[in-house]
């Protein structure tokens, strides 16, 4: 009961979510599956970067900060990716990058939890947040600590001790996705709080922060919300801890009357307070085009229609290319919506793939990546991706690209 | 001898800098003042950036980070800042917002003046560095404070327990310039460091930072360099300092190999250690159209035009409208560019010229201020400008606006 090409067409016609496809920009040619990485570019784009710059700055100058809205932009994109995220209304900011991000919400947690000095995070999440947590513990230099355990080893790793548990929602190189509602129960019974990284969760597995007594999140603009290059990034703080959340970042616009201009930091009201400085307004548009598309996607169509690809992904290279190993759970309540497998010669493999126009990538050491991105992708996209995966394995069509390095942004 | 509109068309042929405000999308009829705030549009801008957006986005999707450059865009336009502000090639990053890099370099002062506890900053200055340093100091909690000096006070307030002097160098609402390299080697004497903001002096005044010996710099891209919406900030580190610098935020940008996925942080070799997060594209390249602008007009030729046009202003201000009182100072080494006037009704008078298209801004409580911008502004844009100006005040035509509040970013 082999899949076939055909069946896949037939999957594509029944999509529910067919018609978004037509709202990006796509190669005309090859497989574009590093959509985990950084999200296609919305047609609508273009033209609505365009407006910004010509428009509103061009023709407006100063005045758009008011007769365009912009001073409201953080909070406005913000608020439509609470709605992703299923997060309460005015408890996302849109501001900074994700890293920057990650440090203000540690340094909120652990005033929060003053008599606890460990940030407990998991090896092998994406290294940004534990570098992060490196920095800032190294700056308050009072015995704070970041303790870091093995995969799974979070629940076991919480103790009177720990203030604040940092865990990546959808593990980078794993695609192994954790149970928030569990973790975050587990973490509250130790009297912790947990900052949840939801890069590669945002817009692509179904979220309700609410439901799941979320205290603090981050995420990414530029993966599954399809914001561009660098798109800025967001902050989830949980209504009910944000009027004692104390910022570490305390930039102006954080003010509780920022053209006040008074001498003496006193934080907004709310998630206003999550802002810094002056945001890049260019970014901000782009990322409220992706945004904006991927509210008009019903979650559940988009969940079911990842699993069935990343389910047809597994098992299509089981058959056709056995020298693979999956590096994702085949369970799907443990799955993001990304299938990664090992590989020794996984560099040259993604070099070949790249050169044949099927677009995964690599991951240190031996990891391939394939993102699934269901508001774009189609069912026959995979199979022509796994044509071109089975050739460069039998032909080892690989071999001439295993000396050249490339780096690309996760 | 008064000056007439005739005068200052002369000005104008004889200008060297002429060429150049064509390079700019203005308002065809009206005055922009307010430069100093949001400069105007270069007209590259608009290409440039649906270049990003449509072929190294659209097109190149991932591959861009490497294929376009993106990935030592904060490096490569830092670089060119550089060379406004008199910095050794190597030693500015453009990254994140002003705000986050005093952050950012306040921590790093603080850690190359381990027994040193005190900031010490000007009252008066743009609030948001004051603002991120009693962040600092809060989280910080071992006896660090921010100690704030009436303006003038720097020399005579350093002592023994000042760490680092966190400066603007051109004031927001004087428009008044510090002497960097006195104020630097006074702090250096006394054993302290300096951050000198220059949100108000990067591509308005001459700046040697090499030559005034200066330790760190924070600076905006989007007033005088043209950089659109809140643009990415800049910042420096002295060549000598670097080495021993230890960033607070330690993203994965900053990371000596960003791409190994190592655990632990280990910095960047030089300046790149400055970079926290993924950085905006379309953002930098908006900034990097501004900066290749300002790199086209000499330095000095800037300045003489600035001055020129500051100590028309100011002149012509004097004769017409005598009611508004000076807040700039009249020597023209202390001067910024801009112009700074006092009047009790400086809310409503700065609407009604908004109303007549003369763009200046307002500063609570009572503070006209009006960016003076070489790049684009013409000597008869002045003449006109104090026309309307010179009406509003004889007829008292701010009265109609003086009820509505409209808020503009510094």
């Amino acid at each position: 009961m082999d899949v076939t090409r055909a069946d896949l067409e037939a999957l594509d016609r029944a999509d529910p979510l067919r018609a978004l496809r037509d709202e990006f920009v796509l190669p005309e040619h090859g497989v574009y599956l590093d959509g985990n990485s950084l999200g296609a570019l919305p047609r609508a784009t273009p033209g609505r970067v365009a407006a910004v710059v010509e428009r509103e700055w061009g023709r407006g100058l100063i005045g758009s900060w008011n007769d365009a809205g912009w001073i409201g932009m953080p909070l406005a994109v913000g608020e439509k990716i609470g709605r992703i995220v299923g997060a309460a209304p005015g408890s996302v900011v849109a501001a900074d990058s994700t890293s920057v991000n990650v440090f203000k919400l540690l340094g909120v947690a652990l005033g929060l939890r003053p008599g606890r000095r460990v940030i407990l995070a998991e090896r092998g999440d994406f290294p940004t947040d534990s570098y992060i947590a490196e920095g800032l513990v190294a700056l308050l230099g009072q015995g704070h600590a970041l303790r870091l355990v093995e995969p799974g080893g979070i629940v076991t790793g919480l103790g009177a001790d720990v203030a604040v548990v940092l865990l990546t929602h959808v593990n980078y190189r794993s695609g192994a996705m954790h149970d928030m509602a569990a973790v975050t129960a587990a973490a509250h019974e130790a009297g912790a709080l947990v900052l949840w990284d939801l890069a590669h969760s945002a817009g692509a597995v179904p979220l309700d922060l609410e439901a799941a007594g979320a205290d603090l999140a981050v995420g990414c603009g530029y993966k599954f919300l399809n914001g561009g290059p660098g798109a800025p990034a967001f902050l989830y703080v949980a209504a009910r801890l944000q009027e004692r959340a104390r910022f570490p970042l305390t930039g102006w616009l954080g003010h509780a009357e920022p053209f006040g201009f008074h001498e003496g930091f006193r934080p907004a009201e709310g998630i206003a307070r999550g802002v810094v400085g002056t945001p890049s307004i260019l970014a901000l548009a782009a990322l409220e085009v992706g945004v904006d598309l991927a509210l008009r996607a019903p979650m559940a169509q988009v969940r079911e229609k990842s699993l069935r690809q990343s389910g047809l992904l597994i098992e299509m290279v089981a058959r056709r290319c056995p020298g693979l190993a999956l590096a994702t759970p085949r369970d799907e309540g443990a799955r993001g919506s990304q299938v990664l497998f090992r590989h020794p010669e996984a560099y040259a493999i993604v070099q070949a793939l790249i050169a044949r126009g099927v677009v995964g990538d690599f991951r240190t050491p031996d990891v391939l990546r394939f993102g699934i991105t269901p508001l774009y992708l189609r069912y026959v996209d995979l199979w022509d991706a796994i044509e071109v995966l089975g050739e460069v394995m039998a032909g080892e069509g690989w071999r001439e690209a295993r000396f050249s390095r490339r780096k690309v942004v996760t």
